[in-house]
């Protein structure tokens, strides 16, 4: 079955980041495109750009690409993105595939969500840098990408781009949660990733907001996508399908 | 080691759906047995047929089969079954192994150890069901059966059976609870097993109520029978064995 | 890239038992140290050796040999004892690698980490035998080596010596927690560990003392040493690389 995919990156990322996943979609017969977010292009303002402005740049690709039956697939703060996108693009969606995503309930941002030493890492970071945040690499290393070498954790970094810190802090909009919508959902989890701590997990803190949810595992940490590119995509596949 | 294992089926069930995994074992030289319980077969009341009629049927399978050193597997509701039979088949057993099953202490009943969703749907479904219980498909193809396609997912649905809903809420008897008794207790754990929330999952809520327990994990789904027999029946042999 | 191993046993073991993993890394092009700390070797005393006697004869074997640049892996028991002499090697460390081992917060004993049944448990054994426990085999075989089959469970059983318990019951001396020190930490988890119950598991309980660090997991029970020595090995160049 030739499924479509639209594949949603994490801060720091572009789409360009998710293409050795998305290659590997499309060697088993999809459609998948990486579109890159407003805010995380070459020359967008940093400063300026907000988590509304992120989900309209998505909602636009999608309805521009006039995609339908979408298999909506949000990495990291790509969650937050596709969330706010559902509602609008319901009638395109197939399925919403969150993997080691942010699921936010009406009303929240993003640092909700995350616990209190990132929040005041990034607070002091952005306030030194134009409201745009960046990771430091020993954070990086040693908690996002904790199962690839370091010649791998170093030419991955230097892909990363300064991301704007207000699609952080901006409350998503949303009509209702993520839940109520009429559309299947499924959580894809890495069991590598320790970017959050076990306190504050992906899962289930955030999975089991979805409701009723299909449930996949992937080896690999939060940036799979560069470490484990066949067997995340794989996953991917057993998290989107019907 | 040639091993003797009955394989003790979960609700909406029949030994039939346990054959892919026996197979296996039997390859691998075991002696495998997969009865269906009272309740579950062509026929059977499901309005009337209660939990200590479906243990019942298991003991006297066991002892009319005249079954020694068994290796006593049972799974999900199964757990109910075998931990009600265990006393009376003690002297014939080698082993106890639960997979992702209910471990009962005494004078529960399985719904005690449900969510309250769980018991909700499934009172409206009896009511109106003549006291049998069926699972929704949506349910079943997101919680139970994540790891499938579609169609395994059709397929196996197709084969379940109407389940006697008092077998769910007819307490256990119990003289002591199974940690106590003088026998080799195991639980292996499927992965990706979804069928109960991160919040009261079967491991460790249920497999810490052993006692001493060897602990085993299995890739798969709550349906790994269908789904992952191979690496199944190797994970029962790691679980049953001395 | 040619590095420097030190692998440190647990209670019970000497450096023997953790040579075919060493020989595993060994042949990926490493240097690797499996030295017996005081304690456990032949004719030392076990009714007086305590924590601080084997972390000096830990720090004495690596600047003896004169070792620098040392990735220092301990197991259980031995993250005790390199939580100890970290501060000493610490010019000579490149990073400390935790295997489902205990980090203690200054002035703690081993048994400060270990649930009230197990300190019960070796209390009455260590009275009754000059000081020194072992354990029961029971527990070993399903609590400690769980995939093992029977007959590797009992010859691994069989290599263990007795331990000097005032290693478990003598506070650590550190002068700061391990978390604070100028390396790097990785916590290396064995997910069929079921040594420590689930309510007081290795990790995240204890990986979290180590404050920022890498987690890698691996395959295998609380003996991976014995039961899965190729991916125990691969685990640990994941866990020690820089």
């Amino acid at each position: 079955m030739a499924d479509t995919y639209v594949l949603v990156h994490g801060a720091w990322h572009t789409g360009a980041e998710l293409e050795p996943v998305a290659r590997e979609l499309r060697a088993a017969g999809h459609t998948v495109w990486c579109p890159t977010l407003a805010g995380n292009r070459p020359g967008d303002d940093r400063a300026r750009t907000g988590l509304a402005d992120s989900v309209a740049s998505l909602v636009e690709f999608v309805e521009g690409q006039q995609l339908t039956q979408v298999r909506l697939v949000g990495h990291s703060y790509g969650g937050m993105v596709i969330s706010g996108a559902a509602a609008r693009l319901l009638p395109r969606l197939a399925r919403l595939v969150y993997v080691n995503a942010f699921v936010p309930l009406p009303g929240e941002c993003l640092n909700d969500m995350v616990p209190p030493h990132y929040k005041a890492l990034f607070d002091a970071v952005a306030a030194g840098n134009g409201n745009a945040v960046m990771l430091p690499f020993e954070i990086w290393r040693e908690a996002f990408i904790n199962d690839a070498d370091l010649e791998l954790a170093q030419t991955a970094y230097a892909k990363l781009n300064q991301h704007p810190y207000r699609t952080f802090t901006e409350p998503i909009e949303l009509e209702q949660p993520v839940a109520a919508l009429a559309v299947g959902k499924s959580y894809l989890n890495c069991v590598l990733d320790i970017a959050m701590p076990a306190s504050m997990p992906w899962h289930p803190r955030l999975s089991e907001r979805l409701g009723l949810f299909r449930y996949i595992e992937c080896a690999g940490s939060h940036e799979a996508w560069f470490t484990q590119p066949v067997a995340l995509a794989r996953a991917i596949i057993e998290a989107g399908r019907d």
